[in-house]
């Protein structure tokens, strides 16, 4: 991927931070599948299956410790 | 999402930081399907599995890393 | 829950503590199901489960990184 | 439990501290399934499937990050 | 393997050390199944299936926590 | 296990660290399941399975992280 899509993990609220998170988690899957149609069509296997939801939202949460991490905890 | 649910990871107690990891794991999930009525309709998968309270125990321990380090784990 | 169950993450001891990394893992399934029926009906399916019982361990596992940094690893 | 089986965090060397890693990985399966026979019996279910024990080594894996951390990785 | 693939895990940038993280998780897969011809036919298995995904980027996780710490978060 | 196969978590480079993390993962299932004859019939059921080969890149991850923090990541 050539683009830049992550310039640094520092962000100005802890929500943005989460958000981060999911970014992280999202490109995570796409490196290793980067077809946007393979992926759209993978989306209801998890996206409607608590399993699969549970498992997205533990990925999100090993990225938020990095980003949380990165950003001293937002202590101020 | 435009609202502010997360202003800070900073809580008065070990308790109130274990309730905001819990948010959190719900938060995940909900950024990941943003439909409550499906969300709703997956409850019962696992809140009666006994598989799927371990795994949503397990994203609470993972974000309760996260809060009580941000909180010098209370310490005093 | 009303109730103060969190009130320190210290503890005496590291065997103290690796308890206490038990109460909070089995708190986050209570938070997710706080049917206590429905809980006891679900406890064969895991404690008669390799699988099960070895996924309970890792929840403890990661809480009782939580509380053993909370107490310095009791180094003393 | 009320025997003393963690009195201490500490090991002499990383092997032993790994040792250690495996008896808390255990212990977290004991505390949840207490009944001797019934784990003897379990015992073939992980034992004998690849899944199983890439599982326990995960467990054991995540205590011995506790237990390197408490003896500051052994580096004397 | 006797090439050297990790001279160092210092990148100048987050987004190249998330990279580094997605070739840490895919060396732990070669290391273990080093028959490059088992990889290619595995490959459909992880990566058309949603459960696949998410596990291949909880691992990318685990490996940038790594990576993001060795560079102290590139604070700059 | 008599033998002495961890004398240190110290390596000289990041590569000799993540080989070592294989090691800390191996031995995890072999002091589960010491018999070389059953390990050796277990080899193709995860060595041919994408989950399997996923779930033992998760392990050699969380050893990583022990071994990179015990080495101050090779930052000097």
């Amino acid at each position: 991927m050539a683009d830049t899509w992550l310039p640094s993990l520092i962000t100005a609220t802890p929500q943005e931070g989460f958000e981060l998170a999911i970014t992280l988690s999202r490109r995570g899957v796409k490196y290793t599948q980067p077809d946007m149609d393979t992926l759209k069509q993978l989306r209801p296997e998890y996206a409607n299956s608590a399993d699969g939801l549970t498992a997205a939202s533990q990925v999100i949460a090993i990225n938020f410790q990095t980003v949380s991490a990165a950003n001293n905890y937002w202590r101020g």
